[in-house]
């Protein structure tokens, strides 16, 4: 079973060297500067782990679990644009709209998601592929919800935008392991309670959305109910979930 | 077999009664709207009527001819964008960013290529979205070379960026009609050709590309080729391909 800080690097290894489409030409170049742009890889590292703990293997999971990311990494390219949050930098970088031009990011954008669906594309079981376009649609809805200050209710403005991805990872990591679907609640329900507690403690590191309607202290108890929960759902999985366990303790205290 | 246009109405009805995921909340607006936009529906006609003529249904077609007008629907609205092209208005009515914003009108086009892709994995043969998104893939690849002014191989930038829908069209209906892979070749060799007379009358009627190159007679001849090799390939055909010629003499004359 390896710990987070190897599968994290698996993810590395695999998208540094995953081969893009060849039509893309030039395009590639603001591609990768997207993609090796860092970050925490949660969502493929909770793809992974999910897919080790039901018994699958990483390397047959790889491609699933860097479809999310690059879907992960689609929505931020295209968040940071002008037109919605203008954010000029991206994780102490110049945002690829910055570094390429609008124009460029905007498909780059697009192909980032294109690609992850080809990737997705790569297993024979087509349920990976429409779980990971059902999950985007979520996303695409809740960022709209976001833009347009339709956030009355919290709770399902995040399952939308933040859930969805989780989900899928959780999803994707199964069905990459081949466990039935009738053996997947237990580690889905898990996956929606991850979510929910990354959200919450993205939301007091921002000082928004929860933190706001709450207070940091309430979001702060929210957020260890949300852990709570999630530890217990894997305490109703027959399997090894220790990294699973990992997972929770570390969203749980990050501070970045 | 059905005429050009009762396949396009068919399309129409189709496109106007597509359900849509219900996630997206009221992002749905924008979408339609950039759905309803009319056009001359080529491509998913196209698709329609290869899979007709090679002995497919038309209604199992419908949603893979559906999901090429998505792509093609996502591309305009994203080319229209201030980043890329800047057109206000698209046949005749504000472009979907004049009319919903510029954020809206990102997202709404980065789900219509998520809506695409749905649609297309509503196929148990999963070739069908493989094609799709590598025709994405090109498609993108294309508008990168033309933005950037990569156009010194103008053919082979017409190949990716009109060429590559075109292709996946007839792919897609002969997907859907269930000719094998190796008896493909002579209908897939008709769409590179229809592809490119479809862009070189475009050019000829927008006064750029090949237009420029060659001048408007030299273009007008280059046409005349394509539209005789295209009829030259259905020639090889063993099969009643008199709507796709149909198609063929509608591109070579349209005036819009």
């Amino acid at each position: 079973m390896r710990a987070p800080e190897e599968l994290r690097d698996a993810v590395e290894v695999y998208l540094g060297a995953l081969p893009l489409a060849p039509e893309l030409g030039r395009l590639e170049e603001a591609l990768r500067y997207a993609l090796e742009s860092g970050g925490k890889r949660i969502r493929p590292v909770l793809c992974l782990a999910v897919a080790e703990a039901a018994g699958g293997s990483v390397e047959e999971t790889l491609p699933a679990a860097a479809a999310v990311e690059l879907v992960h990494t689609f929505s931020l390219v295209h968040d940071d644009l002008p037109a919605l949050d203008d954010d000029a930098e991206r994780r102490g970088r110049p945002s690829a709209h910055v570094a390429f031009g609008e124009g460029v990011a905007l498909l780059a954008g697009d192909a980032l998601l294109a690609e992850a669906f080809r990737l997705v594309l790569t297993y024979e079981d087509s349920r990976l592929a429409r779980e990971l376009v059902t999950a985007t649609l979520g996303m695409i809805g809740g960022q709209h919800r976001d833009i347009t200050g339709d956030d009355a209710d919290l709770a399902e403005l995040h399952r939308l935008k933040t859930g969805q991805l989780f989900s899928a990872s959780v999803g994707l990591g199964l069905a990459a392991a081949g466990v039935p679907e009738e053996n997947q609640s237990p580690w889905r329900a898990f996956g929606d309670e991850l979510g929910l507690l990354f959200q919450i403690v993205d939301d007091i590191l921002d000082e928004d959305g929860f933190a706001v309607r709450l207070g940091a202290e309430g979001a702060r108890q929210l957020a260890d109910e949300a852990a709570e929960r999630a530890r217990e759902r894997l305490r109703a999985i027959a399997a090894d979930t220790s990294v699973l366990r990992e997972l929770i303790d570390g969203l749980a205290v990050r501070t970045g």
